[in-house]
């Protein structure tokens, strides 16, 4: 509270009347509290990597991300492919799996491992009981760091307590997926919601998130965005499923 | 007629009985009268650089284009930028100036030429026409081949007569922007748009023109999608516009 | 023994007289003994990421894995620099420091971690005993996974039980320095040695590790080659403590 | 004369004895007359991607523009394998090959056209003149700005008249090959010639260019470093003709 009278302090001398606040849920919050107590205006864009924000389809970062990912994974693979390996890679998502998914589907992974699907060891455990898949060829399994059943190190385990005879490798990508030159498709999302944001600053709008929902400008309250979660498609799951079979 | 009897002959003799067919306007005609010749059943994708397929917001090759063409105009910017010049870049695109705008707005363009726009010299020239622009910093112009207006050279030439103190450099990226590892969000297109394609032939659908319409899987006949053309959104340009001030 | 019969027996069943083989320490050991023991020409080359064989100033796949350790730390330095933390860094390098202490200096690291030089941890503590290096900027420091003292959680618990208030994130970059594509350099060196070795045996020789010194064609004896290890030149471990201070 | 007297003033203003200037044999020549003029101790070191200063194996940039031109050749190279097409790219390089021969041999052209290699012409109109090699299959042919019978286009328009029936492609390279991230050996050798170009300094040398020959510094002077002119490897030439056929 005490930082936010120090901002009010900053931009009223500055005579800015707007603001323009890029980030996830805190910073949402932050900016909903600082337009109630203070009267800025205020429009919030999402960026984070992580694309688990309400009300926007993307959020800044996340393409960049998981086209880092995808090149590790591409990378991996030449390994894989040639010492008949199989690689648990745990990328980035706290609480969501987008990256893990989409990164996986991309990747060309034979397992996916997200928060959001609670079978998905079974159809793994599923997919190695085939004695071939085991033991002569190589597979890529993807895992969300905050998948319900630990990350990447846990899933190794128990694989390996299961499949005594598969070779495990295990990598963690860590903060690689941040940082990097943005993606084009990152730099234009980033465009219109800067356009966008400063247009609804022009009109009037303020306490309100703004984002990008079916390729078109999409505004709901500030508040709610920052407490309300985005949920993945379960058709994506299901095609995920399909596809790494 | 008689390529398409062939065709037609080989998948028989294959016990083939359906087809998802990748490409664009002829590939989908080629499709369209295979179905209407030969009863095969036809599913129709789009796969071009270009992304001006009709019934679609995405074609396959689309994203991995405009991310090698922001990565060349990057490389060019660093040697605009310490030599002070202005470069014409002119991007692929024979009937439509989709890679010109994203990749413009991407990479930061001060111009824009699509054939789309009949206004874009003007706009040009006016830029231009401040002393200070034209002379102290570097400026990027993109240039879709297919402008109205001609290609990099002819605005080069305009340019040139209008200002003549300006210092020019002309680029053709060519056919490096085909080619290349494909880009994140291609691969999930392509992954996506193969996974309905195959439903939509298992549920008997014949000469469909399948895309991604806001995020959903979205059909149309293959006839239609071959003899229309997708659009730019003029928003789009308007936003190009602003951004480019 | 029974496999080098076997390789063997393959060989002359095709008709082949000489044999290039790429790879490290072991597979140079296999070439000698396979021409001992059964008199095929060999010509050893050196493919492994480590740089380390002896004989030769670089080893195919040792470029490659550098320029994708050096975007991994351009990466990982974007988040460093903009949340203020200290990175360690783990790079590969069983036994020797060379893509540590090249990727530490084309990476502007602050720490290098070597096993080649035991008083490196000596000088990281000097560089953080400063105040301000320690609290108000950011940190790249780079450990080859073999180090004498250990990897990269090892190092991150010295410094983080010496300097408590340090921000400390670790990042092993693991296998995604192998694979990729392949850099220029390193196709340029492959072209270079595989034209070379072809010649060797066409002129006679066996029994030889083929490298390249002083950007010309270098040969000694595959048991040579097979026994000793390339060091690191002093005079760069000087050159990056000066450079990091 | 006036441009030095000014340097000069700026130098000795603000108190700087020594000058490490960065360029080619201009910036060389520049830094030599302004310690004969002036006596400010001056030691040039090699930036130019051409790779064509005398007194050093390798200029600052080179690497980074080679890398560059391999990732355009790889991605040129889906099309042609895939519409069995002929392209001729024209790289940079107005008074020397070592761009061309070297990202030639890296891309596996199948031509390269150097202005120290006359016969070059002949040897590519002998690759062609195999009916098999012309009309079925593709080819990269790389061509330096700096050939001794011209650019791309002029060698597209001889290729075309001698055998109409080569479907051919012409691109330019162009800025592209300056600007971009820097590569490893790039940043290696960049930071190598810092530190001993300052060691110089500090140690009384001036009127020097350093360069790295057989991976150790060399100095010789300015003078002799702006007038001669490093040339290609007669050996490398021949390598890249059998790799070629």
């Amino acid at each position: 509270m005490e930082g936010r009278k120090k901002a009010f302090d900053q931009l009223t001398q500055r005579g800015i009347e707007g603001l323009v606040c890029i980030g996830g849920d805190g910073s949402y919050m932050g900016a909903h509290l600082l337009n109630n107590e203070h009267g800025i205006a205020c429009v919030g864009i999402p960026g984070t990597i992580d694309n688990d924000l309400y009300g926007t389809d993307y959020t800044i970062g996340y393409d960049t991300a998981i086209n880092t990912a995808i090149e590790a994974i591409d990378r991996i693979r030449d390994t894989a492919d040639s010492h008949n390996r199989v690689f648990i890679i745990e990328v980035m998502g706290r609480d969501s799996g987008f990256i893990a998914l989409d990164s996986g589907i991309a990747g060309g992974a034979e397992g996916i491992m997200i928060p959001e699907d609670i079978s998905d060891t079974d159809k793994l455990f599923q997919h190695f009981s085939n004695d071939e898949r085991r033991t002569k060829s190589f597979s890529i399994i993807i895992v969300a760091e905050g998948d319900e059943e630990g990350g990447a190190f846990t899933h190794a385990n128990r694989l390996k307590e299961k499949f005594p005879d598969i070779k495990l490798r295990v990598t963690i990508l860590g903060h690689i997926q941040r940082g990097g030159n943005p993606s084009a498709r990152d730099r234009i999302l980033a465009s219109s919601l800067g356009y966008h944001s400063v247009r609804a600053l022009i009109n009037g709008e303020t306490n309100a998130a703004l984002g990008i929902v079916d390729n078109k400008p999409f505004m709901i309250p500030l508040h709610e965005a920052s407490t309300r979660k985005s949920s993945i498609d379960g058709e994506l799951i299901k095609m995920a499923d399909v596809l790494s079979r």
